[in-house]
C-alpha cells in the first residue's frame, strides 16, 4: 500500500484530492510565489480527519501545510513538494455562542465576517476584521495573528482569543487556555500557537471573546490632503487628542489612482492622501467632529463626515477596494512593516523616496493609527516574480522600518516571503529559541516546513 | 574560592547579603509558606548584575529565585534551600516614557503605581492595577501576568506589554517583542515569559503600552445587597447591558465584617454583599446612573453614587482595605479561581456551602466583572499552615471552579501553593509541553525550581 492509499483509507471517500489540476488551486495563497507540487489535498471536515492526517504524516514523515482560505499575503499556505495540503475551510461549525459569557467556540474554517454576523444577532461583535474578513478564516487569522481595521481600538486576533484546540504534529490533541476571560495556569501556549503560521500545530477549534457591539454604525469621516505629511500629522493629532478612533486608515495617491483607474471616484489632481476615520464610542458624533477639526487644522483640502451607515460605507469603500484595484495594475508584493506611531510620517516619506530612487511603483495603505503600513510593490503581470529593482526597494523599506524601531510584519506573518529578512530583526539567541520550540512541538519537522522562522 | 566568594567578587560591594537574619526577610512572599534557607540574596541594580548572577549560577548549578517586592500570593518568590534570591526591587529606572508612541520602557523594580503616576503627568495611564499596586513591582506583575481592578475594561498585564528584555538561565540576554503596537515576527516569546513566574528567564526591562487617561476621576457606585445572589445578578445585568464598567468588584459579608472589626464602617446587620462599580467612559455619568438602576432592579438595599474623587475613593476604600483587614483576623490562604462570567452566582453559592460544610472561615472578594473570585481562607495565626478542614475546603473550591469550566488561578499564578492541583487542569500532554519548554530555556533547572509547572 502506498502512503497515499493508506491516507485515503483513513479518511471518508471524497476527502482526498490528488488530481494535479484540482490540487493546484489549493497550492497557493495570494502571493506570486510558485508553490511546490503537493502529493494530495485533504479536505478535513472534523478534528478526527486532522488527527488521521497528522498521525499518517508522522508515520511517513510527509510535510503538511495547513490551509485556511489561502488569502495569506506572506506565502504561509504555499504548498511544498511532496507534501499534503491540509485544507480546513470545511470545518465551519460555530459550536457555541454564549451571550452570557460573551464567548464563542468555533471551528477554524469559519469565515471571519460570518462569526461577526452571528455575534451581532446577540448585540455582540467579533472585533478582529482584516480587510479580507469576508474571505479569510478564523483559523488563518489565528495562525497569522491577523490585524484589521478595527484593531486600532480592539486589538489584534490574539486579543480576542481565549483558548485553542490544537492537533499536534504527532496527532495528539491538546486544549490550551480557557473559557474564562482571565487565567494564568501554566505557560501561555495559546499565545505561542497564535501567529505561529501552522508550524507548531493545527488549530481545530478556538474559544474567542466577543464584545458588545456599538449601539449604532460608527460615525465616519474621510479627509483628503494635498500632502502625505499633513495626513500623517492629522493622524498623530487624532491619537494625541485621545479620540480613540475605532478605525484610522490612510491611502496614498498611488493607491487612490489605482482605485480611480478601476472605478472612477473623481480623484482631484492635487490630492496626495486620504484619511478615513471612524468612532464607535458613546460620544461618537463628538469624536467625529473633533477628528474633522483636526484634519482641517492639519491642512485637509476636503473633509466629509457622516453617521448614516450607507454614506459611511461609501466613505470607507475606497479602503476596502484598494487591494483589488492594485491587483488590476499588476502582480503585487505586499509589505507589512509596522513602526512606532510617531515614526509614521518619516516612514511614509522614506517609502516615497525609495520608490523614486528605484523607479518602483509603490502604492501604500496604512492602518495609520497603529503605525502599520502596507507598501504594495506593483510589477508587471507577465513577470513570474518581482524584478531586481523591486526587490532592492523592498529590502530598503524593511531596513528603514527596522532602523526606526519597527518590525518586518505587523500582521501578515513571515511566511516564505519575509524569511530572508528575518535575521535582521531577530538576533541569533532568539533564533535558537525559535528553533528549539519548533523542535519541541514538531521534532520531525513536518509541519509547514520552511515557513515563519 | 567558594562559590559565594566568587559571586561576591563579580558584584560591586554591598550587593550581596549573606547574614541569615537579613536574608530571611527576602525569603518569603505574602503566603504562609515556610521558605528554604537561601545561600545569599543579591540586590541587583543593573542588568549586568543579573547577567553575572545567572552566569555564576549556571557555572555552579545554584538555584536562583527572582524576586520583585515579595507581595505574591502563591509562593512564587519563596526561596529554596541553598539557592540565591535575586532581588530586583532596586532596578527602578523608567528608562523612557514616550507620550507620542504611548509607551514606556521600565526596569522590573518600578512600583506599579509609580509608573501609573509618571504616565498621568502626560495625560496617560498604565492600566494594570492589582490591588497591591502601591507595593508590587512591574517585574512581579509581568512574571505573574497580574490582573487588577481595572482589568475588567483594560485587560491584564499581558495586554499592556509589548516587549521584554530577558536574561536567560545561562546569562545570555534577549529582547522579545517590540516597540510597535502590533507585530508578528517569530513566535510570541513575550507572551511565553509573561506569567512564567521566573521559571524561564529574569525580566530586566519591559516596553509597556500606556493608554489615554480618562478626563476625570471615574464615576463610582457602591451598592449593598441582602443576598449574594442578588449582587451576582446585578453583575450579570450590568455586563449584559453593555455598561463596560472600568471596575466591578464584589465583597461578601465575611469580608465586610473583617473590615468592620478593624475600622467601623457601620455595617448593616442584613447586608450580605457589597458591589462597587466604576465607569470612566465619555458617558460615565450615564453609565453610573444605569448601574445604580440595575442594582436597584436586582434588589439592592442601599446604593450610593458619586463622581467626586474624594467621595469615590471613600466608596472603594473598603475594597482596597479588604485584604489587610483579613490579615488581622488570622493567617490567610488566598485562592484565585476564575469562572466563566455566567457561573459567578453558582460559584459564590458553592463557596458558601463549602465553608459551612467544612466549618471554614472563607471571606470572598471578587473581580466580579471577570468572574475572578478570591475566596480567602482565614485560619489561626498560631498555626504554621492551614488545618486539614481548610485544605479540604480549598480542594473542593478548586474542583468546583474547574467543573464550571473555570481555572485554578485567574491572576496570582500557580507558584508553590497550587502545584498540587495543577494536574486537574492541565492534561498530561500539556504538562509534557510545559516541561519541554522549561527544559529548553533552563536545561539545568536552576531558575525558580519547583514553581509554576
Ligand atoms: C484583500 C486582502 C486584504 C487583507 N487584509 C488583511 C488585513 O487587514 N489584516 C491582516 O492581518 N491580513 C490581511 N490579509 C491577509 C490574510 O487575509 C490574513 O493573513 C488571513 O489571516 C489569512 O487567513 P486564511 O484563512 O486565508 O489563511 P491562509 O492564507 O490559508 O493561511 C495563512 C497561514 O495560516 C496557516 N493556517 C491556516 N489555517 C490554520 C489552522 N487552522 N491551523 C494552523 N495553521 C493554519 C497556514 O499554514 C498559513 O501559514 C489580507 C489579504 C487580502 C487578500
Ligand atoms: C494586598 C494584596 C493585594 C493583591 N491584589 C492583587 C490583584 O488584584 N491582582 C493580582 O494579580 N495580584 C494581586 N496580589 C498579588 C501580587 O501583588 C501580585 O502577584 C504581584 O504581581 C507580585 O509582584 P511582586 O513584585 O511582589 O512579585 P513577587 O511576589 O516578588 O514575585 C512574584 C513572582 O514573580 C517572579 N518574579 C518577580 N520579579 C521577576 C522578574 N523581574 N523576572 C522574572 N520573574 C520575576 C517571582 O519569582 C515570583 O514567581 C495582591 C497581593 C497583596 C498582598
Amino acid at each position: 500500500m502506498t502512503a497515499i492509499t493508506e491516507l485515503a483509507a483513513a479518511l471518508a471517500p471524497g476527502k482526498i484530492l490528488t488530481d494535479p489540476d484540482v490540487t493546484d488551486s489549493y497550492a497557493r495563497d495570494r502571493t506570486f510565489l510558485e508553490p511546490g507540487k503537493p502529493l494530495a489535498v485533504v479536505l478535513a471536515e472534523t478534528r478526527d480527519d486532522v488527527v488521521a492526517v497528522m498521525r499518517w504524516a508522522t508515520r511517513h514523515r510527509v510535510p503538511v501545510v495547513p490551509r485556511g482560505a489561502g488569502t495569506g499575503l506572506a506565502g504561509g499556505a504555499t504548498s511544498v513538494d511532496g507534501g499534503v495540503v491540509l485544507a480546513l475551510h470545511k470545518m465551519t461549525a460555530i459550536r457555541e455562542l454564549s451571550p452570557a459569557d460573551e464567548i464563542a467556540v468555533v471551528e477554524p474554517g469559519v469565515i471571519t465576517a460570518d462569526l461577526d454576523r452571528a455575534a451581532r444577532e446577540h448585540g455582540l461583535m467579533y472585533a478582529p476584521d482584516p480587510s479580507s474578513y469576508e474571505i479569510s478564516t478564523i483559523g488563518g487569522n489565528l495562525a497569522t495573528n491577523a490585524g484589521g481595521l478595527r484593531c486600532v481600538k480592539y486589538g489584534v486576533t490574539r486579543d480576542s482569543a481565549l483558548g485553542l484546540e490544537v492537533v499536534l504534529a504527532d496527532g495528539r490533541v491538546i486544549d490550551t487556555g480557557r473559557r474564562t476571560v482571565k487565567g494564568v495556569t501554566g505557560y501561555d501556549l495559546t499565545g505561542l500557537f497564535i501567529g505561529s503560521e501552522g508550524t507548531l500545530g493545527v488549530i481545530t477549534a478556538a474559544t474567542v471573546r466577543l464584545r458588545r457591539a456599538p449601539a449604532s454604525y460608527p460615525a465616519t469621516i474621510a479627509a483628503e490632503f494635498t500632502s502625505l505629511r499633513d495626513a500623517a500629522a492629522a493622524v498623530s493629532a487624532i491619537i494625541a487628542a485621545g479620540c480613540q478612533p475605532s478605525l484610522l486608515e490612510m491611502l496614498d495617491r498611488t493607491t487612490l489612482e489605482a482605485v480611480e483607474a478601476w472605478r472612477s471616484i473623481g480623484l482631484e489632481p492635487a490630492t496626495k492622501a486620504m484619511l478615513i476615520g471612524q468612532a464607535d464610542s458613546a460620544d461618537a458624533d463628538a469624536v467625529s467632529a473633533r477628528m474633522v477639526e483636526l484634519c482641517e487644522a492639519n491642512g485637509a483640502s476636503f473633509v466629509a463626515a457622516s453617521s448614516s451607515p450607507e454614506e459611511a460605507q461609501e466613505l470607507i469603500w475606497v479602503r476596502r477596494m484598494a487591494y483589488q484595484a492594485k491587483e488590476k495594475l499588476g502582480k503585487c508584493l505586499v509589505e507589512d512593516v509596522c513602526v512606532p506611531r510617531s515614526a509614521l510620517p518619516f516612514m511614509i516619506e522614506k517609502i516615497e523616496a525609495i520608490a523614486a530612487r528605484h523607479d518602483a511603483l509603490i502604492a501604500t495603505v496604512a492602518h495609520a493609527g497603529d503605525g502599520n503600513l502596507h507598501p504594495v510593490f506593483i510589477f508587471d503581470h507577465a513577470l513570474p516574480e518581482p524584478p531586481p529593482n523591486v526587490w532592492a526597494a523592498a529590502d530598503e523599506v524593511f531596513r528603514e522600518a527596522l532602523a526606526m524601531g519597527g518590525t518586518l510584519t505587523g500582521e501578515h506573518g513571515v511566511g516564505l516571503l519575509k524569511r530572508r529578512w528575518l535575521a535582521l530583526e531577530t538576533g541569533p539567541v532568539t533564533e535558537e529559541l525559535h528553533h528549539g520550540i519548533k523542535g519541541l512541538f514538531d521534532p520531525l519537522g513536518i509541519l509547514n516546513p520552511g515557513k515563519a522562522i
